[in-house]
C-alpha cells in the first residue's frame, strides 16, 4: 500500500505502460458498462502514443512509481476560435487511490498541456448522475447548460 | 416569399456560399449572444472548404436556390471505437424559414454524410433551455444524460 | 371561433362549469398519459368547490363566456416560514385557444390569489421537457435547480 | 462518540428535544444557506407538534439515545388523488454521523408513516447539485423528471 501522503506525479504514457493502462482503462470502460474489443485496445494504445496531433494524447498519474490514473485528451478545431480547443475524455482513478486527488492533479495537466497547445478552452462531458465526478467537476470546472443529443443507433 | 411548399435542397457550401453564410452564422452566433471577429469569419469559411478531413465540413440548406439554413461538422477520433465519429455543430435556419423541416433536413444530411464517411456516431450539444431546438432533436435524435463542463475562464 | 383578440377573464370554478371542467382537466391528464376514475372526478370537483382552506381550489379562464382553461392550487404549510405557501398544480389551456396569454392570465390570477392569502411564495413542477410550458414558465416565474424524487412504486 | 454500528432508534419527536432539534435543524437550514427568524423556529416546532393533520409532522432518529438525524413531512391533497399524498421536507442528518444509513432510516420511516395513512404517494425535492443526497434518493427513490418552478421574488 502506498502512503496516504505520497506524492502523485503525472506524465506522458509510454509504451512501457500498456498492461497498467489495459487496466485502468478497463475499470474506467466497466463504469460506463461497456467493453471494448481487442483491436480497439491495440489501436487506442497506438494512436496515444503517436505523438500525431489529430490523436487523443494520454497522461498518467502515477503514486509510488505505479499508474493509478489516466486520462485522454484531443485537440479538435473549433469553428467560433482560430485556436483548437481541447476535449478531455476518459479520466480515470483506482478506486483505491480515490480522495487523494489523482482526477484533479490529472485535469489540471491538461490543463497545462492545453496552454502550451494555445487551446484556449478545455471541455469535458460527463453523466448528470455522476455525483462523485461532479463533487470534483464542480472545483476544477464549470457546469454548462449544454447537454448531449445521438443520433439514434 | 418562396411557397410553404418550396422544396429544401441540401449540398456542401461553395465558396460563391460566403455571403450568404455569413449572414446565416451571425444569425447563429447572436442566438447565443456571441460575436466573432473577422479573423474568424475568413479563416472558419476558408477551412469548411478545404476538404480537409480534419476541418469542419459545412452544408447549406436551400429554398428557391436560396441559402437559409447551415450546418457545420467535424469528423474525430474516439478512443473507444476505430473509426472517427462525428460532431454536429452550428445548426441554424433563417429564422423567416422555420418549421419547414430545414433543421431536420440539415441533420438528416449530416447523418448520410456520417454514413459514408462510416462513423458509427453522430452527436451534438444543445442549450438545456433550448426549447424550439430540443422540439426537433427528440424527434430526430436521442438525448443523453451527459451535460458539459468548462475550464473557468 | 373566437376572435384572436377576445378578452380573457378569470373566476373561480363554479358549479355550473363541471362539464367544461372535466373537459378541460381531462384534456390536461391526457398531456400526462394518465386517466382518473369516475370517483376522482367526482370528489375532486367537489373538494375544489368546497370553500375549504386545506382544499384545492380552481380557477377557469374564460374567453367570449366559454371555459378554455382551468388552474388548480393549493395552500400549504412550510416550516421555514409562518405563512402558507401557494402550490400551483393542474394548469391548462385548451389546444385551440394557445398563444392567447390563457396560461400567463392563469398564472397571474394564482399570484393574485397569494396575494390575497398573504402566501409569500407560489410554486410548481413540470416535467424537464414540457417546452411549451417552459417557454411560458421562464418569462412569469423564476426556474430553480428542484428536482422531484418518488417513493418507487 | 458512538460506536459505528450503534443502532439507530426512529420515533416522533418530542416536546423534551427541541434543543437537539433546533440544533439539527439549524445544521439543515445552513447547508441551504439560509436562516429563520426565532418566531419561525417557536411556530414550526410547535406545529410540528401538535397532530393536527393538516401540519408537517417530525420524525427524530436516535443513536444512543440522542438525536442525530429528523424529517419532516405533511399530507396534503392531490387532485389525482382521493388520498392524501406525503410532501417529505427538512431531512437532515447530523454530519458526524453521516454514511451509518441515518438518512436512509428516516425516509424509510416516512414511508411506513404514509403506509399508516394510506397516503398513495411519498415524494420530496432535492437540488439537482445534492450529489450526497442523490446518491442515497436514487437508492430509496425514484428520479422523476419533475423540476420546480417559483414565482418570481
Amino acid at each position: 500500500m502506498s502512503l496516504p501522503d505520497a506524492p502523485i506525479t503525472i506524465r506522458p504514457l509510454h509504451a512501457a505502460d500498456e498492461d497498467a493502462w489495459r487496466a485502468l482503462w478497463t475499470g474506467y470502460l466497466d463504469y460506463y458498462e461497456t467493453a471494448v474489443t481487442e483491436e480497439v485496445y491495440r489501436v487506442t494504445f497506438k494512436r496515444l502514443l503517436s505523438g500525431d496531433d489529430t490523436e487523443f494524447h494520454g497522461l498518467v498519474a502515477l503514486v509510488d512509481d505505479k499508474p493509478v490514473g489516466l486520462v485522454h485528451y484531443l485537440f479538435h478545431r473549433h469553428c467560433w476560435k482560430v485556436e483548437n480547443v481541447c476535449y478531455l475524455q476518459d479520466l480515470y482513478t483506482d478506486p483505491a487511490l480515490r480522495g487523494r486527488g489523482v482526477g484533479r492533479a490529472l485535469i489540471e495537466a491538461v490543463y497545462a498541456e492545453a496552454d502550451k497547445a494555445g487551446a484556449p478552452a478545455v471541455y469535458w462531458l460527463t453523466q448528470e448522475f455522476n455525483y462523485a465526478g461532479r463533487m470534483l467537476y464542480d472545483r476544477v470546472g464549470v457546469k454548462t447548460p449544454f447537454i448531449r443529443y445521438n443520433r439514434p443507433s
